[in-house]
């Protein structure tokens, strides 16, 4: 039994993105088990952009992470003790479970039973767990594609991108990417089945691109960037298109908000929709919509890749490493106590 | 009978709000009216915001007016010659007539007959008309208002702004609008029933004011002006707000589109929408609003104000004159031929 528990802990509140610098790592004493409690095992941590908004104490979704408390974050793991009725040693638990090798639960951070057996445990926290669901419920819920409709989608080769455009595709929409080098752009192209796809970075006009690229208009956008490339995407918008607000991956800092093109014209003239999705308001879709994933996995039409990076240790360069844009592929941190 | 036509033609395409020079006044012999036509005589011309975008080249909602065309717009008036079977001398008709004192018809360009023959004509163009079905249209069908929920409004003692208001104490919300100066204010409070008003003219901090009138934050921002306003308002949004996109009147010309702070941040951590409206897709149900708002005027709980201008002449300089802010309420041309 181990006695002992390493923890990233967040040590300094970043303005922006959180650099390593922000965390430390520790190792504390595992205490024994309270009575109605179970101790979970980590075996995988995800690593989110979100995290940024967990640790900002600008005005966000949940209560900022606090100084000295170990950083929040989904994992997978398994019931290693259990003085709780409804959890047995062995049980297989997605939650909020933190960047650490142990977590003691009462229960109330768990999100659901892995029921996916046949597939690897490390899809919990991607396609089926934050990035596939987000893209599933962001989509069809608030992008409210039709077939026929033109889908575009920023951070395309991402985790939650290249799960729209699949999605998108199987829905028979006609599904274009935007993704930053030619790396991901053939990513787009050979492995989610983009009928196209745009390099960001590359020389040229990207709001002409996008233009030839939809020539019927951006039905639903599907956003993960802000900045730049939205720039390049509204002007574009086909009446009555819907923009799903996921992301602002391209935005070091909120505090002050940075400036661009006011959007109220495109809003107005095209009588578009803007909306922001948050995975937290949807948990209770989750079995459903991973059920719905897990199928089209099975059936081959839903691909996805990982980026796995072994031990805690990495984990508070990991956050930076995603906004970098080192990652091809959903980031995990492989931990074993 | 009539024998010439005077009219307000487009002489020059704005590039931004259109001024009296981009319009000239002429006089046109009247033809004999073909068959299966009518020919109404316009008793009322609206003034509308909106015109600066029927002027406009910039992408919009509706083929742009060319050049050397009557001006469009709403009108009422009665008809004054017939040789169409569903139109007889003396029927009163809204319609999009244009800046002119007669105007010949196939129907097409009939919106609706006036059945409110108890309430003044000069009404059918604004709370009867695109003013108070934007307002009611806008608020309800985007805004989605609860009770007890809080309602902002831009402009609001303008003659949308004002109906929008007085509409969300009706449905039992707080409302609360923003306004230019001190009588507009008042006028606000004192005659549209606000429960609070600000004047975003004086000086201080406008954000730090809306935050103080909204404790519970903005469910509904009913936006009729974007810019420096909206820029105040958005980091005040309620969990799950609603942003009507109806007007742009702050901005003097977007092309290009002027920058302002980015937007994405709050409509992600407040899954916020932002939606935009526009009166012409709506026209099915311009009779059930209006026999709503009718209701409520003649009750006595919907007030509007009118800004009546004499004469033809005194079109051009007219729209200038909104974007200005000289009136206070809904600006008519009253004309007779």
């Amino acid at each position: 039994m181990a006695t002992t528990n390493r923890q990233v802990r967040l040590r300094a509140r970043p303005d922006g993105i959180p650099q390593a610098h922000h965390f430390e790592v520790v190792d504390e004493p595992l205490d024994a088990l309270a009575d109605g409690r179970f101790r979970v095992r980590n075996m995988y941590l995800s690593v989110d952009p979100a995290m940024r908004g967990w640790v900002s104490a600008v005005a966000n979704y949940s209560k900022p992470v606090g100084i000295g408390e170990v950083m929040r974050s989904f994992a997978v793991g398994e019931v290693a003790e259990s003085r709780h009725p409804d959890f047995a040693v062995g049980d297989l638990l997605v939650g909020m479970f933190g960047w650490q090798h142990f977590a003691d639960s009462d229960g109330s951070n768990v999100i659901r039973r892995v029921r996916e057996h046949d597939l690897p445990l490390s899809a919990q926290l991607g396609i089926f767990g934050l990035n596939g669901i987000t893209a599933l419920l962001g989509l069809t819920l608030i992008g409210e594609p039709k077939p026929g409709e033109t889908v575009l989608v920023s951070t395309a080769a991402g985790s939650v991108g290249a799960t729209v455009g699949q999605i998108a595709k199987i829905l028979g929409c006609r599904a274009v990417g935007i993704a930053g080098g030619p790396e991901k752009v053939r990513l787009c192209l050979e492995e989610f089945g983009y009928d196209a796809a745009l390099d960001y970075k590359a020389p040229g006009d990207l709001s002409a691109a996008v233009a030839r690229a939809c020539p019927q208009g951006v039905h639903v956008y599907f956003d993960n960037t802000a900045g730049p490339v939205s720039d390049a995407v509204l002007p574009h918008l086909a009446n009555r298109a819907r923009v799903v607000i996921c992301g602002t991956a391209s935005i070091a800092s909120w505090n002050p908000p940075p400036l661009g093109p006011r959007v109220e014209r495109h809003m107005l003239t095209k009588r578009a929709r803007m909306q922001g999705f948050l995975y937290f308001d949807h948990l209770d879709r989750a079995e459903e919509a991973t059920a719905q994933l897990a199928d089209w996995v099975r059936e081959g039409k839903l691909r996805y890749r990982e980026d796995v990076i072994d031990g805690l240790d990495a984990a508070p360069d990991a956050i930076a490493g995603l906004y970098r844009g080192e990652n091809l592929g959903k980031r995990l941190i492989r931990v074993s106590a």
